[in-house]
This record gives structure tokens, sequence and C-alpha cells, in this order.
């Protein structure tokens, strides 16, 4: 049976800020290869770590991110991927799947936390077709909230 | 030649958000065993990260640093310690320890990753004598500020 059955890969196509109602609040955008839209909202700092890797920013000092992956490296382990494969409650699930030798594991994590690791090993990022369907956006309905990058 | 040779022990006492003049920011704030005190001003999620840990509480979602725990555990990989190790332009140094068989490798981290890595396993955490010497403060200069505990 192949894991990524039900799975097609998307990319990080940007961070933004939308300006919402209440406060203004980070999200990542994913887009699939015909120009699906996913949004997901995350942390402030989770996209600062994201953002950091699209616009080639190396921070001066290490991010939790950038350490996970520097020992990592030493170790030689290396990052599979990563499944978003859950929607529940408004809330993502995904797992990162981790290799080391023949020994291929999976854990549970934030989207957020996989997609900074990901980019960072250019990692493919794939997601459960059902999971994208119910929660594509229309791109006009992002630009109709306001939306900001956080690099300004 | 002993690697904590000039370093001591140092332990969490808590996380505060402290109203300064500008933005109420957090610190994690390091106790000696003779009660010196040393204020490290850290972002909210490794605030929260420490907090978490110090108050028994299981986030919903593993962060980053519970993901890093667990992928450890699966990998026999120790924390071994943290050493805080330097102070430069108000910004202080760490090196997170980690040990996989006989191999001992030390990774540059910010103090924040390394304090919540280390608090998730009982790692002990070490700080060079010279930069507590430097940077302890009066416990009554602290009660002087307005300080909150993160968690209410």
């Amino acid at each position: 049976m192949d894991m990524y059955e039900d799975f097609e890969e998307i990319r990080v196509k940007d961070v933004y800020i939308i300006d919402a109602l209440t406060d203004p609040t980070p999200v990542v955008l994913l887009e699939n290869e015909s120009g699906s839209m996913l949004p997901i909202y995350i942390g402030h700092l989770e996209a600062l770590s994201i953002g950091n890797v699209l616009k080639n920013i190396s921070p001066p000092r290490p991010m939790a991110h950038d350490l996970l992956i520097n020992i990592f490296d030493r170790l030689e382990i290396k990052i599979e991927g990563v499944m978003i494969d859950d929607k529940i409650d408004k809330v993502y699930y995904a797992r990162l799947l981790v290799r080391k030798g023949h020994n291929l594991m999976q854990f549970d994590a934030r989207p957020s936390d996989c997609i900074a690791i990901a980019l960072r090993t250019e990692a493919p990022i794939k997601i459960r077709k059902k999971v994208l369907e119910d929660s594509e956006i229309e791109m006009s309905r992002l630009e109709g909230a306001r939306v900001m990058s956080i690099f300004g």
C-alpha cells in the first residue's frame, strides 16, 4: 500500500499577516499544482521561522527549527517528508516523517513546525486530498482580507 | 580538562511577564544555589514552552521542543546538558550538549530553546560563573518591576 495514496503534493506560497477583525494573525498559504489554496493559521514565531527560509534570511541566532536541523545533519537523520492529514475542529494535524538509515519513523506534530522543518530540508509536503478539498479557498476571498507580508 | 570548569549549576525559578516601559516582555528567571538571580529575556512562545513544563501542563498539540524530544527519545539521543557560556551586547549564548552512544556533540543554540529542552529531560543547566556574576540582579530590583506570572 502506498502511504501517499489519497495525498497530493502542496507547496508553500508565502506567509502573511491577516489583519483580522481581532488581532493580526499569521497564516501560511499553501498552493497545489492546479492552484488550489489553503491557508493555515500559525503562530508569530513559526511565521517568522517559515518566512526566514522563504526570504533566504539567516537569523542571527538559530531558531528552534534551525537547531533541530543542525542536530539532524550531524547525526545523519533525514527529514523524509511531511503529511498534513487531518483537520478536526479547525485544527490541522500533521506528521513529520523522519528517516535514520532503514528506519522510517512518524511523529505527530503541528503543521507549522512540519512546514518550517520541511522547507529547511527541501522535503516534500503532502496533504490529504480530502483535507485540501474541504478547506481550499478562493484567492479572491483572501484578497478581500487585508493581507500583509510579514517582512513588510 | 573539565569542560564544566568555571561553570556552576543554575535552576529555573520561573517565567514571568515583565510589564516593561514598552511592551510586556517574558523573562526566564534563573537562580543558583546561593540565591543569585539572572533574568534572561525570551520570546513569548519560548516562555509558554518553558512554563508548560514548570506547571506540568501538556499542550494540546506538541510544540517544537516536544517534537524534538519525541524524536530524540525514539532515536535514543540523550540531552546531556546545557551550557550558558557567554553574553555579548546583551545577547546570551548557549550550547546544547547532545549524546548519541559514545558521541558527545555540542550545538550553538539560544538559551530559551536550551532551557525548554533541558527542563523536559531533566538535564542540568550550567552557566559560566563570570556570566552570572556580571549579570545577576537583586531580587528587589525585579520586585520593583511589575512582574506577572505568564499563567495568571
